[in-house]
């Protein structure tokens, strides 16, 4: 109950970013131009299932312990996690562009309406620039406002950075998959996913706290871990998870991604099974796409993916057990009891 | 040779911020990304005319007028105009994508390129996180480094507004071509080409020199008024101007662009000609696209911009007259000559 209160609390937060955004004296754009602003924030922003930014009021909530936080406290942290839900609406639209995506949170991708198309590329742009916007009207003066650009600016960096990789080390595994391997695997990860999606709700809610970020370089590699697990998640219900649960239809096989099980089948393949999988991975042809499959059953990678899935969980614990703060070690379990064993 | 000596230490101060970026131990990536990244700097930031990165140097030694800037601050400014070339980078690369342009500079567009296509979205996003990685590197700490991240921040909202604008025109335009007029024209460029080109460059050079831009909103002003003037002739060289000198072939006819010709020409129609023009405008057919050219020599438009040219000129230069500050007059008046006339 706690739960559905703070979240429609959050949302509330939403229409006034957006409200105030649109109606920006600086910005004077006529009907045309507000009606698409308006119809593209709900489309890219909304739809999500908004734990990223609810991550940062629920972090920042365990930090202040036993205190409560003040209403203007809660709207602050509020606007924090709009902040990353925006970055990560910019990501994904995008993304969706360059992988040819199909559908996204159970919609056509918003580049695929017919009044959209290629425009979504500046909306993306135009995204991102709105979170500079509203953190300069609600945060320019604050003390933690410089490192606020700082982080969200680095963390672009680094999820850009991830993307970047990504896409070339999938250009080059087309003709050498042997590029592909655990190590790029997680390196790709952990710049592309972790950073964004764990370590920076964090982030926020620390900097809110007034706390400096060079302190919380431990906690910083606890949510990276948790974060490179998390995608292996993703990864694995890619291809074995339920498409009217995870609201979309996995294509990492046929666009020949350097997914979790894709590096996981290659160590494990003999000859014989490696030929197979070469010939039949980033093929649209869903006869290959099927042999991907089976294969991936014959690999036993649901067992495999279920071991990996333990032991990560008994590394993180002990990591944050480890963790001297009992704050800090609730915020980390938070993050953890939400993802362990997710099936969307 | 004062100009070529500053054009070549504003093009080694590339040189070094390029390996800065590639050698970056946070960011440690393989052969194939440096590679990667070596190449997409070269083919985009470079290529192009420099005018708005020098332009901060220019500027920058006019405020100092009589006092010789020191190795340190000619070095800074030159960071802050490869921030705007690399701002620049980015949104001519994704422009081009929207745009489904062919060349730029004189060469394919660089999702044109086989081995990039829409992997150029997230090298478009990868210039704009580089910029704040080198800002944070060099100017972390000093007291105009907030108002950099803002003001950059700003420009970009500015442009990425203006380009939305641009694109909600062209498609409602293309139903209801009567949504194309000067007011309209004017919003477009003032957001999407004047900030960033003309005031950009003189913001930046005045934060260096230790000024709060809130005391130069005449400047401002009378830079966005010359970023105005400067898109039509931009338009104008689109259809009259030699695709050898301009390094590119205009599609604005074939585009259905909000160009200042065709917002000219609809004012200047009678009804046959309003037809002519609206039966041809936005069709990629060469015999459509002369048909538009013969109406726009009917109505004698070369000679219609030659006078919007003279009149422009006149009007900036007394607003430039009023201005109470010498050095600033001078920079102020370098801008205006830089593009008075220009061919290219």
């Amino acid at each position: 109950m706690a739960g559905a209160e703070a979240e429609a609390a959050f949302r509330r937060v939403y229409g006034t970013l957006k409200a105030e955004l649109l109606r920006d004296p600086s910005f004077n754009f006529n009907e045309d131009a507000i009606q698409w602003l308006d119809g593209m924030l709900d489309y890219n922003v909304l739809g999500g299932k908004l734990n990223r930014g609810l991550a940062v009021v629920e972090s920042y909530k365990l930090l202040k312990g036993a205190t409560e936080p003040s209403e203007e406290e809660v709207f602050h942290a509020c606007i924090l996690g709009w902040g990353i839900e925006w970055i990560q609406a910019c990501f994904l639209l995008l993304d969706d562009i360059m992988d040819n995506s199909q559908t996204r949170r159970g919609k056509p991708c918003w580049y695929r309406l017919p009044k959209v198309g290629l425009i979504a590329i500046n909306d993306g742009l135009v995204l991102r620039s709105q979170i500079s916007w509203i953190f300069r009207r609600y945060f320019s003066g604050k003390s933690y406002y410089t490192d606020l650009l700082d982080l969200f600016n680095e963390v672009e960096f680094q999820t850009t950075s991830g993307e970047l990789l990504d896409q070339i080390t999938t250009n080059e595994g087309r003709k050498d998959p042997s590029k592909y391997n655990v190590h790029v695997y997680r390196h790709i990860v952990e710049y592309k996913t972790a950073y964004y999606s764990f370590y920076l709700p964090v982030a926020c809610a620390l900097l809110l706290f007034g706390e400096s970020l060079d302190n919380y370089v431990q906690v910083k590699h606890i949510l990276v871990e948790m974060g490179v697990y998390f995608q292996s998640q993703d990864d694995y219900l890619d291809c074995f998870g339920d498409p009217e649960v995870i609201g979309k239809i996995g294509t990492d096989i046929e666009d020949f991604k350097c997914s979790w099980l894709f590096v996981q089948a290659l160590e494990r393949s003999d000859e014989r099974q490696k030929e197979v999988l070469l010939e039949n991975y980033g093929k649209s042809d869903p006869a290959c796409v099927a042999n991907v499959k089976d294969l991936y059953n014959e690999l036993d990678l649901q067992r495999v993916f279920s071991d990996y899935e333990r032991e990560s969980y008994e590394n993180l614990i002990s990591a944050i057990e480890a963790q001297p703060d009992e704050a800090i070690r609730a915020v980390l379990k938070s993050f953890l009891h939400k993802i362990y064993m997710r099936r969307k």
